[in-house]
């Protein structure tokens, strides 16, 4: 297996240890579990925003904790949810007496795991809110989940939450601000090679030579169409129409887009498919406030990745252009 | 060919434009050449800081053009210098009056272009000076190098120097700085696989499924020695030791180290790495001031890293934490 591992199954706990020794005075580990939370959690007059899923998303989700965005992430094993137990702790550890927030990727185990993590929290008099991601256009049910996945645009709720939370805003109004970004962002990606998770040590799916596999979500499951290999415009093309069409973007309206690296693409292919991406909504006369191009939302190694474009009014722009001091993210 | 890639002549060209596309508040480009500037370059007051070298060392190096650190970068073609002409109008579009610091890569082909480039600027009355970055400490000369190579060493000059210029040093100065680092640092990296330029579409060399190729250069050149695969351990083992050994790193010194992915590798495995460099340091008795853990130099979508090793004292602690707003960087 062609990866920079030790023991497969000490990948996720000697990825948290490395994050550690990288930010020892940003982050700290609560004992015994995969949660990574601020060294200073929790934070005075402020509500706690936390996020967490399985593995193999780096640098989702613990990359961005830090002052504006998440005071804590749960790591699952490689993607698998984080235990309701491990929730509950974290989303306690973050907790000033201004509630918590978790920002929740719509999988069935996540989902699952958060609720009752909310519900043994709430036991402990915490208060807490949740906002449920499913940015993912291309499927309506999939293999792990009831309705849409949530994929790239959770780092766009992360930073509109996180950066709310930060200004002193109420649980109620950090959860209706979360909700905006889910109502006006949308994703769909592709993928040029299949995923290999540290356990299995071979590729999740097979793609031939000439093929790619559009809709693709993070988990190396099944994408929605496979198509014979196309051109980086044609991906960019394919990619944004499908979102702008499902999200009825029209023209004269203000947008933040991301072209989302899936772990194995290099920058280069990135900033190629991003002139197109660009191209594209001028043609339509939507205008792009602002354009993230990089690796924020991963599958492991697998080369490909999406495309996400929200809808931003002066609000969210404000919130997504705020202070934040993550490992990953800098604003 | 597995690559979001239009026609591969149009590579360099297009992923510029998307850079252009992903900040024009930051960045333009010089008409008809590969080279972006500050979009408010030349600076005044402020000595011109500049690099470049072929393509597929993205973020390398117009990814760090910003306030803090680089002025101008020139792209030539995938692993190709650009031209002296157009390293000649870099050095002239980021000149203010107060010099032009160029920080080269020691490569046969940017040396003598860098020289050329700077000897025309002079004849225009630009006063120019130069670093010549060769941290790679695998090799003494390689397959396109009179002694060792500039890797990923660079980003720490680019660094260093550009908070040197923003705080208002002369061109002497700035000099001095990045020889300092120069002098202070040392990189060894590893692959895993061979990376595939757009324009080949193949490997450029073949490693076999339980194979590594260690002491590698980022243009896909012959490393040192071909291995049997190793564990994260063992890999981080051997590029740290070898880089401390170069340095003569003694307990109680501190360091600045990085991590860098070679474009192919997930953050987590970069994690993984890290865990055990801060352990061996550690375990030696010299201090990490700072750990970098990320794709600052990468080739193409290689699969592999490189470990670097920076000795600091006050005044490089104090330049490498300054501030910079870049693309790629931000402290």
């Amino acid at each position: 297996m062609k990866k920079l591992v030790n023991d497969p199954s000490d990948y996720v706990d000697e990825m948290l240890d490395g994050m550690l020794a990288a930010y020892p005075d940003r982050l700290r580990r609560l004992d015994g579990t995969k949660v990574l939370v601020r060294s200073d959690a929790p934070v005075d007059g402020k509500v706690g925003v936390v996020s967490g899923g399985g593995s193999g998303h780096e640098p989702t989700h613990a990359g961005y904790i830090g002052d504006g965005m998440l005071d804590g992430a749960a790591a699952g094993e490689v993607f698998t949810s984080p235990t309701a137990n491990e929730l509950n702790e974290m989303v306690q550890a973050c907790d000033a007496g201004e509630g918590v927030l978790c920002v929740v990727k719509n999988y069935e185990g996540d989902v699952m795991n958060f609720d009752t993590a909310g519900e043994m929290a709430e036991m402990e008099d915490v208060e807490v809110a949740q906002v449920v991601v499913d940015d993912d256009v291309a499927v309506e049910d999939s293999l792990y989940t009831s309705g849409r996945r949530g994929v790239c645009g959770t780092i766009l709720v992360h930073k509109a939450v996180g950066a709310k939370a930060a200004a002193g805003a109420s649980l109620e109004e950090v959860q209706a601000v979360g909700e905006k970004v889910v109502e006006n962002v949308g994703t769909m990606g592709v993928a040029l090679t299949s995923c290999v998770t540290p356990e299995k040590g071979e590729p999740t799916f097979d793609l031939g030579e000439e093929e790619l596999e559009l809709g693709i979500g993070i988990h190396g499951e099944p994408g929605t169409e496979r198509a014979e290999m196309m051109s980086a415009d044609e991906v960019a093309e394919h990619l944004t129409e499908k979102v702008l069409e499902d999200l009825d973007i029209e023209s004269g309206e203000e947008v933040v887009t991301i072209v989302n690296g899936m772990g194995g693409t290099p920058q280069s292919e990135l900033f190629i498919v991003n002139r197109k991406v660009q191209e594209i909504l001028d043609g339509k006369g939507v205008e792009t406030w602002d354009a993230w191009v990089g690796d924020y939302m991963t599958s492991l190694d697998m080369m490909g990745c999406s495309v996400t474009v929200c809808r931003v009014d002066d609000e969210l722009k404000d919130l997504l252009n705020a202070d934040a001091d993550t490992p990953a993210l800098k604003r």
